[in-house]
């Protein structure tokens, strides 16, 4: 494992903070779907060595709404929230790939934190990224029209999976956008009848990538 | 100026730390309406004395939508969020009273900061909270029904102004709330036609506060 790769401040850290960290650290690796992070527990940083994770919120009546996805050397920090005094809201993380990670216990970092000013003020760097991405989020939420979001959720995919030909349901979808799967339909099909893509069953195949960029 | 009313970590900090940041800090006193930051600037860290400021985001087409509040001894840090890498988004800090107030310059603070395990620690909890609020508001915004976010609106402005009877137009409760005029007036009159509110000309009066709360 190569710290830096997660850590670029890591050459300022003390030896001992370094060996509390090194001496803490698991490896863990899970298939497609498991569910790695929910609500209740604290399960600790993970750091993403290959593969992709998904954050999201759960509202009371079960509906998601995707805040981030976590690539290859990407770090979670929400999944370690019990060690941050004021975080009050819970994540969910699942795998959506296979994927390999590091764990390192929340109470072991929490330790290191408090006395490292540089990994203190990464970590700051590291929790200013999330907010970024849910303030974005949210923007896109409160002034961007569906149709955009959709889109912009379409292109995406597609740069993550490498492939015009997204197997993904209608249902996920909506979750992954937090609405309700019938307007995912209703919009996926005037994409269709616009000849932007094309459905079939648990398919979603990108025709025409230039004009989902022009919305 | 009591430190310690701020940075509960104030006795952690070196004496040349503590000293750093008393030589900074500036006063301000500002007038209702007073836009204090917006976007471009970094302002650097606002410290509320006795006042109230409102934080929030702007569109493209100039909509708005309020974040947070701050009341006396709140920290606004994000005012300050060219000292963090990583924040990209702005806000706009508007005073929505009369508010006299303390700056700490973003460069002098990043350098202590810089050094100091638990005033960079302290930061992360400042943060922490801020980005709770947001997940909290964008958990009403994708969850809860207009009437729902209105009610609460109307108990919270009850609650700050200490009074049954909020001046207010529309128009601002429409801008709170990242709405259109229209959708804020369709719903007083509603309220109004329920009885728990009454309205005229720039006033909203709280008639029936209780039923508001169950909604």
């Amino acid at each position: 494992m190569v710290w830096k790769d997660y850590f670029p401040v890591w050459d300022q850290l003390t030896p001992m903070h370094q060996e509390k960290l090194a001496m803490s650290v698991r490896r863990r690796t899970v298939s497609k779907g498991t569910v790695i992070h929910s609500s209740i527990d604290c399960t600790g940083l993970l750091l993403v060595e290959r593969g992709q994770l998904r954050a999201c919120i759960l509202s009371d009546e079960g509906r998601e709404i995707t805040i981030y996805r976590l690539l290859d050397q990407d770090i979670c920090l929400l999944s370690a929230s019990c060690m941050i005094q004021n975080i009050q809201f819970e994540i969910m993380i699942t795998a959506e790939r296979d994927t390999s990670l590091w764990i390192i216990p929340a109470d072991s970092y929490r330790k290191v934190m408090k006395e490292s000013a540089p990994l203190a003020n990464y970590t700051n760097e590291i929790m200013a990224a999330r907010f970024s991405d849910v303030m974005w989020l949210m923007e896109q939420i409160m002034w961007k029209s569906f149709d955009k979001r959709l889109a912009g959720f379409l292109l995406e995919e597609r740069a993550l999976e490498e492939t015009d030909v997204l197997k993904i349901t209608h249902e996920a979808i909506a979750n992954h956008l937090g609405t309700a799967r019938e307007v995912v339909t209703r919009m996926l099909r005037y994409f269709q009848s616009e000849g932007m893509v094309k459905l079939s069953r648990g398919v979603v195949k990108i025709v025409d990538s230039h004009r989902l960029e022009q919305l």
